[in-house]
């Protein structure tokens, strides 16, 4: 790409001067970049990585240029970081879902696809995976090595399901993009007291995933017991989460690493929960609430809501003071002279 | 099913006038339920589900009935929930136990059987499992897609293991469900100073499951240092465990997802973990004892103690005190008027 | 192993009359221990255990050796569980890499490896291991059943890689260890706002794993987003860790079980997270510093710090005087005769 084709992609302004036929053919942050990659600027704290770079161009607002060093092709935006990322997904096309990793199209030798498994043109399975009875898979989609697909389970067009994953009992939409690793559909965690130990509660549900969904490696998902586990669309699901039997996440969710829902949790449309937290069973997280990483939400939160904190989940204010006032007391319970303060 | 079947098997009491011939086929929660479905009520905040609700029948206590829709079948028990349990288990008897995602029967074309091992008659291997030299399998037992059962590793009759599980150095009872990509018996986590680094030490040991137990998704049990890793009878673990060497799980214990054993922990009989409850090294949890979710545990815990709470694990009562007073805190501190209160 | 050459492998010293010639074949605690068993002792609380053990030979302190039973070998060591250890390294040297679960040598049947790989002489591939396009792997190494490596991948020399492993964009050195169940070098969790939900950030880096890595079962790490994540010669990472985009982990750090690194962490060597630590973005952990079990770490750790607590981590001392004062608070305001004290 040239700086001027740059340009024309990200409405970026290139400063007087600027080389428009420069060719950028990567991308770098600052310290890393060499002539023919394009770099960004948004927070003061990199303006000595600027002053060094080596960067061919860099995407920045207006208050960074007068630290870019000489040669350096300077492109004025309002939005640096979401311009580069515009650059990374024009140059990189291939890295928006993952591919065959044995560089396979079609049916590899080493894939045992079921007889009456029903594959659309354009599907590709890697070597090792396992496509059982009744499944269908659309065009465009990538099963990984070593993935098993159960009976009966649909999954849409564009999607790429990784090497080493679990699914059955699934309903999977378009473009989903499960990484590798992950556990998707098998038993909720059902059980009551019985005459010589505990007993299994059926679990006759299944997993609905819808459109656009992302979920990261080794996460687990359960199918429902008498209803169905859903994801909606647009949701993104980190590394390491788990997702209880009849949980029902609405659209556009993000959820961070080693989060965990219990039973039967419904998050409504654009939640987001941070790093490691955990929501005990029945609860409702309302459209848009945020909870901080580790937070630990044992009531209903509201829309719009941002918890977190130590212990239950609470407004992050009052849980911010609730970490101040600990503090204190504990530094006052040390200090003798203090204890009348 | 008819409800006649129904009412003999739970012992539940038709209300008069119910249709004793009328066919169930399936079950659903109320507000899902169709004509030919069973469905069930057992706490008030669903009584407006029972208003509308489509079910054929539904199992419910006495204080319910007058809130049922005409034409409903009413069964009347003192244990609702029980009661559609076990109508759900005589539907849906393949639901105890997970089977061929293949659809197999014997050993599937593309699994790999060491010619050493030993397989009972009625065995099922699902394509691309790998199964090592040495190892024994009991009749009736199916071993999903991919797995990979190790040297010398004993998996008794009627068990499930999961597609993705690797399976080493265990001796496995009758009975026995691991769910989809567990990791049981690798290496414990256990090293020593060294001259360069750090130095390995052994893990001799071995991974002891015995008879009904059940195993999540994804979860993790290393094998014994110089003791073995033993889970006892019918306990159940849920997804995303981790339960490191040495540990000593007793019989019907139940932990719930995200949790981790630290090594050489004992759980007595009866123990409940909640979720992503952690549990520091050598630490005893007595029998019958109930960890709340997200506790931290880091002293022995007294047989049937409710602890939990914010930080170190504490008796639950302490551990609401301690909430309730840092909240009342925090409140004061932020209103001047209320200091001295 | 001759009682002598124990002494001479550890430098312990056998008390007067020990037969220097028994014979010790096998190592155990001192209550599971026999006669041709060597054992150790360096607490007081197995002193019961020591008095009534039947093992043949046991290590132990000065102390100790007036409760040792009459025919016990005292062998007399400063550092009696090193001591151990060294004889236990001794006696099962093959219990310091995981082997190939197959007993197989070379490329076994139902491996598929792609004709553009390389494998030198003496690397193992177990049944069911798909190797990809341009993969290298070096003398020595195992590759376990059902793992999936990807196009491009670089492996050392007398490494590991576990069954159901998936490893791609990843350069990893010598003698590294990766246990069963691991996802390495997928894409890491970056989206930006778009005009119809998350836009996916490209994720081009890689991940770089240097010489005596072990990493443990289940383990999550994502390949950097535009730099590479990467982990130091010997850190040892335990099992179900997460391990985001862009990390940059020292040398010889320890990472207990189910620990958590937000994109962007630095942790500079001899770190030590305690088991499910929290680590948020863009934290730098200084060199040496030791985290506490259960840890959430919201600023920058400086180097040599102890630090943990209830709610963002603090110096343990600090962060004791804390649960301290909470748990004092809380009783007193139980009490209403303490609540002027």
């Amino acid at each position: 790409m040239t700086v001027r084709e740059i340009a024309a992609l990200t409405g970026a302004e290139p400063r007087n001067g600027a080389l428009l036929d420069h060719v950028i053919s990567n991308v770098a942050p600052l310290d890393l970049a060499g002539p023919s990659d394009v770099s960004f600027i948004e927070q003061p704290k990199y303006a000595d990585s600027l002053a060094e770079t080596h960067a061919g161009a860099c995407l920045m607002t207006e208050r960074f240029e007068s630290g870019a060093p000489r040669g350096l092709i300077v492109l004025r935006t309002k939005e640096p970081y979401r311009a580069f990322i515009a650059v990374q997904r024009k140059l990189f096309p291939e890295s928006m879902r993952p591919v065959s990793m044995f560089g396979a199209d079609g049916v590899a030798p080493g894939a045992i696809v079921h007889s009456s498994a029903r594959l659309e043109s354009g599907v590709t399975v890697d070597p090792g995976a396992v496509i059982g009875p009744d499944v269908r898979i659309g065009a465009g989609t990538v099963i990984g090595a070593n993935a098993a697909i159960g009976a009966g389970v649909q999954i849409g067009r564009d999607c790429a399901i990784g090497s080493n994953c679990s699914v059955t009992h699934s309903l999977i939409g378009d473009r989903v993009i499960i990484h590798p690793g992950c556990c998707i559909g098998q038993d909720g965690f059902g059980y009551i007291p019985g005459k010589a130990g505990l007993d299994k509660v059926p679990q006759i549900g299944r997993v609905i995933i819808q459109d656009d969904v992302e979920i990261g490696a080794g996460t687990t998902i359960d199918r429902g017991g008498i209803r169905d586990t859903f994801i909606g669309e647009g949701t993104k699901i980190d590394n390491l989460c788990q997702i209880a039997h009849n949980c029902r996440i609405g659209r556009h969710c993000i959820i961070v690493a080693q989060s965990g829902l219990s039973g039967s949790v419904t998050l409504e449309d654009y939640v987001v929960l941070g790093g490691s937290v955990g929501v005990i069973d029945h609860i409702t997280i309302g459209k848009g609430a945020k909870l901080a990483a580790r937070s630990s939400v044992m009531r209903n939160v509201p829309p719009g809501a941002q918890w977190g904190g130590i212990g239950p989940a609470k407004p992050l204010k009052q849980a911010f003071r609730e970490v101040v006032i600990l503090e204190r007391l504990a530094r006052r319970a040390d200090d003798p002279e203090k204890q009348g303060d």
